[in-house]
Order: structure tokens, then C-alpha cells, then sequence
């Protein structure tokens, strides 16, 4: 069943050791089917050589397994909570990629700092708060979602496509699952040069709104470079 | 029509992502015949891999498409802009490259800190001024070309073949499309090295006056390493 | 002798270029078995590319070569004194990988400041000490292994699997030698986003302890991304 | 004339883009013949993509062009000068590699601070003095190679083979071409990881003699890692 997703989903886990995204197996890419009320999800453990379609896991919205030989990737619970929460999106990135990480590990947003940011996030990429004990030690993915969900009170997940969990890594999403690698993708590059610009100019103002506006909507019309 | 220039600028736009100045689709080249009046540009919207010359854009210089089956590249005013005030040069290129992007989105020239810089840019490489919401909303990329042009009313384009625009990203140019591009990657190498030299460093001087004619004169002249 | 012990060894040593984690020869994987009482160590000087399991060397636990036509690594006492005293461990990797080498040139222990970290390295990865002069001048190599084990006096190998031998580079153990370098893996990853959350936040705190508890026994209980 | 010589120093010309430490043309290798006089060096001006060892230029020590179709690179002279005022070196690579040449941008002297350092380059890598407008505007690449002389006056230029030519790049030597290579190789390194050491902790001492005595000295005499 999903056969096609399935392929999908496939295809956006192993673009992520493509891009650079991901060392090891740290990474996961899912996609949902909303009318079937089913999620696919890379399986927990498996290395992403030699990866196919049929290694994907089938589960429903409560985390069942409903097809599949694997173990579904231990941050499922994560998953599930923003495809609920965000009606919109159709896949879900999860990594370690370095620069994202590092904004997260030092607890800050990666703020908007030029027209590269602008034209796929609409304002800063938050950071979520750091979890509470409780949090972490009773129900930790899924509450994990429900932190990166606390974010985007104020925003729109749509405006702004990825979150950083903080002291963890960052998270992405988009209509399908390659749109969230993308934004994965993009999200390493706007981190990359953000770092090095708040380096080296640490009093830097955030990109003025009229040119955040102008990228932010021609990127979202279809213009191209 | 024209099909050695698009023959060289499809060259030139594959050569960017194979000098890893472009991710994604974020860079284009151009070429123009002033004989003819026109200009040959990128697409908008296609991906680099099997881009060929047909899928080039000819403009007359006004931004009419004369010839070609895609959009022009969005950027295509600024191009034009540019080609009108420097009429010396042949080819253009625009990426968002890392390290001149960095200070770019920095509001920083490059100051000439060392000799690879000295025998490409005779002088900082500078970095636009902010545009004002009228130059943004109104008519935005011509505008990006004019305020390019403003940055060098005292400065020869052929002795700094480049510029950053404002958190943006950098222009380069060349007496023809590959020129451009060989000077993306200069800018790149360049925008690198003095990076890591102000961080460590902070207070260093610009390269004595000396040195730098010696250096751009050289390699003017034909000179190798 | 040994054989599937040799060729263990020499897919370690030939992981480590592939990781990246070595430049030039500057590097070094070795096994132990512990029933026959021999570790098998790459030889000193030779090239990795071309290495086959016949160029390892098979020592006892005094050093002596019991088989192999090279000389050890000069590495070798270093190895056996880990052996000795981290009864548990199958393997050993040394290399001097750029970001922990970083640290142990800035002579600092590598906090914990994430996930990732604490998915592999349950607790800071400690600097060892200064050696002495004597330390030095009269039996270096295994004195450097005992000043590395001077260092987990309070901590438990198996659950901090690596350290930094201070102004000169990593060594990461583990189970048998491929865990090694998959720990040398990690290291090098956790010591570049240390490196650069560190640098843009100098403050920062280690990461709270549930967080680390709950991520270093999640990986630990065979939990994947 | 010299094919054998012609052979190595084509190939450590060519081993420079391997390794990483040279973009579009912006470096050479020579190697010197004493019995005969003669040196080889790379042509000015030539791509390294397709570079034979009939694309040598050889000349006699004065400079004069004694076979080859090409000019010889324009860091002739420099190359001279080291060679007779260095009777023990038998190869000469000049290059802009990024982190070597970040060090001669800032100034800076690369400072010993880990073994790896220590167990090539016996003390730090010096920077030369700034040069004067005399010396730059006379006989440039002459002057260049009598400053770098300069430089060592109380240095073995066998204990520190290489140099960094304040806001230029470093210059590399050994017995013959390929060690010359190796030593840009390791330099490079060095000076990255000093970089990185540096710019995190800014007051570092340089590394401790005994550990600088037992590094340089085991390599000397031959032992591998």
C-alpha cells in the first residue's frame, strides 16, 4: 500500500546523506497521506546504503505500525505531532546537519540576515525552549513536537518551514516530503552564512522588512534567479 | 541566432555549480552581442543538470525574450543595468556563494588584505549601500543594477570587476562570460581568505599601495604564477 | 594467525581516510584478542592506499612482534596500556582528525553541548593533562597511555569512549575497531559543532542532565534516529 | 635534458591541485639539478588539466631559459634565490593555499601548538617583514626570495622547511619536489588547526620544548604513526 509514497519517502531519506545533511543514520524523512490517515516513515536503524521503498514504515496516527519489517524511526511520535498540528504539510525532515545544529546548540534563533533567508523563511527560524524534565522524561517525542508546535504560536509553519529543537537539531517541513528536504537544504545554507556574518559583525540588524516582504513573495510566486 | 554566445553562457552557468558557487538554483550568468543588441541569460526556473544552449534566453535591451522557450532569469533587469553603464563588459555573473555572500549579508566591502586579491580587484570590493523601500517595491531589480552602478562612480569596473549587493549576494564580470565566472571564484577565494584574516585579526591594515599595483599590473599584463 | 582479526583491523585503518580523519599517515586502528593475548596494530609507514590485512602487525601484550614483516606503529605501547586498563574494550583508533585535535591543542575538554553528543559521549570528552618532562624524555608512548587512563579515573571508558591527549590529538575505542572509528566519527562531528556553538556563544552551559541521560541511554538501548 | 627531473617536478606541480592547495593557477613547484645548474620549474601561465613534463621549463641559475616552449612561471626568481642560499634542498613549492596564506594576510607567524606541527616544523612558521617600496618596485621576485632568506638568519631551513611571504602565501621546501609537496600538505594543516586553536582560546602558549624535541626528532628519524 502507498506504494508511491513510499517511494517518495525513500527518495527524500537518501537525498539527505546526498546533500551532506546527515552522517551516520542521523536523519529521517517522512510523508503523510491525509485521506488514508497514514504517515511513512524511514525505519529506525537501518543504514541508508542500499536503502529502498520497501524498507519504509507504514504507521497510522497513533504510531501503529501498519506495514512494514522495521521498527519505525524512534522519533515517529515528533512526526506525527506536526503533520496534526500543521493541516498543511505534506512531509517532515529530521537531522543533525552541522550549522542548523550549531544555532541550536547555542540556543539561538538563526535570524534573517539576507535574501537567501528571505525567500524560503519568513522571519527568524526559531528555537524552541528548552524542554522541562517532565518533558523529557515521560513522553519525549512526542513532546518534542509539542515544543516545536509552542514556536509557531505566533507564526505561520507555512511562512516559515523549520524550526530548530534546541541543543538537538533542526526540523523541516513542506507540501511533500522533497520540499522538506529542500528546506533542509536551505536551512544549512542560511545557518552556514549566518554564523559567519553574526561573526564577524555581532551587532548585525535584521534584513529590512520591505526586502524580506519582496523575496519572501517572489520566491513564493514562482520567480527564479 | 546567436549560438556561440549561447553556447558559451550555458557553459558559464554549468560551470557555476561545478565551481560550487550555486546551491539549489540561486545563480545565473549572462552574455551579450552589442553589435546585435542583445543578451543571452540563464533561464528561471531550470535546474543546471542538463541545461543545454537551447534552453538559453535571448533579451534585446529593453528585457523583451526575442528567443528561447523559458522565462528569462528574474534577475535579467539587473543585468541589463549593468551592461548599459559598463560598456566594456562582456559577461556577468550572480550567485549567492557562500563567502562574498557572508559579507554581503555582513554590509561589508572586502578590503584588499593580500596579493590573490591585489592581482583580480584593484581595491575593496564594495558592498551597496541599503535600497530604500521605493527602490524595493517599485522596480526592484532595475533598481539593484543602478545601485550597483551608484558604488562605482569613482571606481573603473574593469580594475574591481565585482561588487557585493547589500545582504544580498555578489555580481562579477568579465570582458566575457567565462571571465565572469573565473572572477566568481576569485571573489569566493578571496571573500575566504580575508574573512579568516579580520577574524583573527582585526585590526589589519589594508595591502600597501606598492604591492597592489605591482600585483593587479602583473597579472594585467599576462603574468603567471 | 588471526586472520579475521588482521582484516578488522585493516578495514578500521582504511575507514579512516574514507571518514576523512586522517591526512598523510597520521593515523592509526588496532584490535585486541584478548584469549590469545595479541593485538593486531597497523604497521609504521606504510601508505594506506594499498594496505591489505597481511600489512598489519601482531604483537603481545609486551610489545614483541609475533607476526608481520613492518614494524608496529610507534603508537603500539600507547594502545597496549588502554588494553590493559579498560578491560572491556575491543579496539582502538588514533588519528588526528582536525576539530578534536582542535581541542586538544586549546588544551580543552569538550562539552557537552547536544544530542549528538550525548548520544555517543555520556559527559564531557577530557583533555588529559600536561605531561611531565620525564613523562616525555623517558617512556613516552606508554606514558602517554597512562596519563590518557590518569584521566578516567572517575569516569567510565565505556561510557566516555574517547579522549583528548592534550597539544596532540584524539583516541576513541569501543567494542571492536570498526566501534572505534565510528566513534572517531562522532568525536570529529561533536568537536566541530562544539567548536562553532562555542565560538558564537561563549557562555553556554552544558546540556541539562535529563536531556543527556535520556539521549545517551536511548542510543545505548539500540534507539536510531 | 633532466626528463627525470622534468617527471617529478610535473608531478608535484600536478600534486597540488590533488591535495587541494592551489585554485585556477596560483601555484608552482620547481626542482634543482646541482651538479648541473639547472633548475626546473613550471611554465607561466599553463593549466595544470593536461600538464606534461615536456611543459617544464628549465633554466640555468641566473634564470636564462636553457629548454622548454614556455616562459618560465613568474616566481622564478624567488625560487633562485632560496635554492643558493639553501644549499641542502632539492624542491621549492610556492602556492595561495587558504590557510597558510590567511596567516600571511594577518602577519602572523604560524606558532607551535601540537605535535603535528612539531613533528615537521621545529618552531614556528615564520611571516616574513613587510617589504619596502624599493624592494617591490625593483626586482620584486628577487627581493621576495632575499626577505624570506632574511628570515631565517637564525633558522635551519632544513628544521622549518617553509615560509609564509607576509600578504602573499607560503613557500614550501625539501630534500626534492615531492617532499616539498608534503610539507605544503602538512603546513596547510597545521595552519588550519592553529587557526582554529587560536581564534577559540587566544592566549595559548606555544607547545612545551621536551614535547616539541620528541615529536621533530622521532620523525626525523623515520618513525610513522
Amino acid at each position: 500500500m502507498l506504494e508511491e509514497l513510499k517511494q517518495t519517502v525513500c527518495a527524500a531519506n537518501l537525498a539527505l546523506p546526498k546533500h551532506r545533511l546527515v552522517v551516520l543514520t542521523w536523519g529521517n524523512a517522512s510523508g503523510i497521506d491525509r485521506e488514508a490517515g497514514l504517515m511513512v516513515i524511514k525505519p529506525s536503524g537501518v543504514e541508508y546504503e542500499g536503502m529502498t521503498p520497501d524498507d519504509m514504515v507504514v504507521v497510522d496516527l497513533d504510531g501503529n505500525v501498519v506495514e512494514g519489517r522495521w521498527k519505525p524511526s524512534s522519533d515517529t511520535p515528533t512526526h506525527l505531532e506536526l503533520y496534526k498540528a500543521f493541516p498543511s504539510i505534506g512531509g517532515i525532515v529530521h537531522t543533525h546537519s552541522r550549522w542548523a545544529t550549531i544555532f541550536a546548540q547555542a540556543g539561538r534563533d538563526i535570524p534573517v540576515l539576507g535574501t537567501t533567508h528571505a525567500a524560503h523563511f519568513y522571519g527568524s527560524v526559531p528555537c524552541t525552549r528548552a524542554m522541562t524534565r517532565d518533558e523529557i522524561e515521560e513522553d519525549y517525542e512526542r513532546e518534542t513536537g509539542r515544543v516545536i508546535i509552542e514556536s509557531f504560536s505566533r507564526t505561520d509553519p507555512e511562512e516559515v518551514p523549520g524550526v530548530l529543537v534546541c541543543a538537538h537539531g533542526p526540523f523541516t517541513w513542506g507540501a511533500d516530503p522533497m520540499e522538506a528536504v529542500k528546506n533542509a537544504v536551505v536551512l544549512e545554507e542560511v545557518a552556514f552564512m549566518g554564523w559567519h556574518a553574526i561573526a564577524i559583525s555581532s551587532d548585525l540588524e535584521p534584513l529590512q522588512k520591505p526586502l524580506l516582504d519582496r523575496h519572501f513573495m517572489s520566491n513564493r510566486s514562482g520567480d527564479d534567479y
